[in-house]
């Protein structure tokens, strides 16, 4: 079944990387911009048929859609055993672990942040955490499209194989001493972020190798999810750009 | 006249910051989870008169509103003369400067982080951005009650202000070469914030002192706007906690 994905961003990106898209819908009065064009220019390329369609039939198919959209197969996941493998590679892998977070907003923007440090792969339980569904896809702006995303029934599992594999388990918890700076993250590692309301799920905490926290001035408590899981994966791939 | 605020962490916090709250609003089927309690009891503390209402009631007032909304006064910005003459004090200030964020949930979410930090206070436009209401306050999580939040008229002539108080201003620029973490923001220091979509105005951008980027791979050329700014702010953050 196809499913439909908005915003020139998120549609650029599927295109580029090589996701099957059915055919673009465009607006008959899209603003003709720039970036409108270069979609539909990669679309042609790409021999994806463009249908011209009225406003009011996309406002009916989907909200804030910028005057475009494209018919996609559902997001192709990517096996768990193809992630563990990247584990031994010449290059120390880093992992990005979503323990049930909810929002897709910060789902989105979390995969826009692993995007760009070029993270090895995302792993996610099946149940109790939302998958990358059409508004995710868009939310990371299409950046979901270049990485590699696996789910897993049992994530304690998955994190004992990562162990097991040789990659140190850093998880985010709000309640750790442990700075995330004072871990040194260039050897393989996971990095586990946990939900929004609940934080890590107890197994999953006890089995992380560390636990680490942001430190905050006391007036705050907390940080938004997707905000302290992007700073502690840009810390890491900061240290992994400096030299020893 | 009053605004209204939603959210259990938004009204919480304009409580606990002393913000001047003129009721509160519980629906009568909201569920008595110990995070409602606690701000009933805050509200009570404060004088602030609690009110019963229906469900749909509150509906028909604010979209997700987890059954509690307060009547609160709009937000007080503080004036820029007193951000400016901060700069002056013993600890150096780390201000934050917003050049047309439009977007309420990534402005929310850059102010959260300012609050965790202990920013010395953010600066943005009068025009050209978005200012500080309700849903930027509910997006903040209520951070935004503790910050000192200056509009000006003039944001080139305020970056000039600071720079003769001798705050060192550093601009985020997707295009520029320096990667952020090659600054020393131990110093009095501004970090200013574009918009998602243009980036810096240009008289903005030339009024910097050093332009920085994020690294990133090559798949990609761009983060969230909230994100690349808080990464940058949790980075100066850090240097400042780590000895010389």
């Amino acid at each position: 079944m196809a499913e439909l994905i908005c915003g020139k961003q998120a549609i650029r990106e599927a295109l580029r990387a090589g996701r099957r898209v059915r055919r673009v819908l465009v607006a008959d009065s899209a603003r003709e911009t720039a970036a409108l064009r270069d979609v539909l220019l990669l679309a042609d390329q790409r021999g994806v048929p463009i249908q011209t369609v009225e406003r009011a039939e996309l406002d009916r198919l989907a909200d804030h859609h910028q005057g475009i959209a494209a018919e996609v197969d559902p997001y192709v996941y990517t096996d768990f055993a193809e992630l563990l493998r990247a584990a031994r590679a010449d290059t120390p892998p880093l992992y990005l672990i979503l323990d049930s977070l909810q929002d897709p907003q910060n789902f989105g923007t979390l995969l826009r942040t692993a995007a760009a440090i070029g993270a090895t792969g995302v792993v996610l339980p099946e149940h109790h955490a939302v998958g990358v569904t059409p508004g995710v896809r868009r939310a990371s702006a299409g950046a979901v499209e270049h990485l590699r995303v696996a789910r897993v029934t049992n994530l304690v599992r998955a994190l004992e194989q990562l162990k097991a594999a040789g990659v140190w388990v850093v998880g985010l918890d709000a309640h750790a001493t442990e700075p995330y700076d004072a871990v040194d993250a260039r050897g393989p590692t996971a990095v586990v972020v946990g939900s929004e309301e609940q934080g890590l799920r107890r197994l999953v905490r006890e089995c992380c190798d560390f636990l680490v926290a942001l430190p905050m001035e006391p007036v705050l408590d907390s940080l938004n999810a997707a905000v302290a899981g992007s700073v502690v994966l840009y810390e890491y791939y900061r240290q992994r750009r400096r030299p020893r």
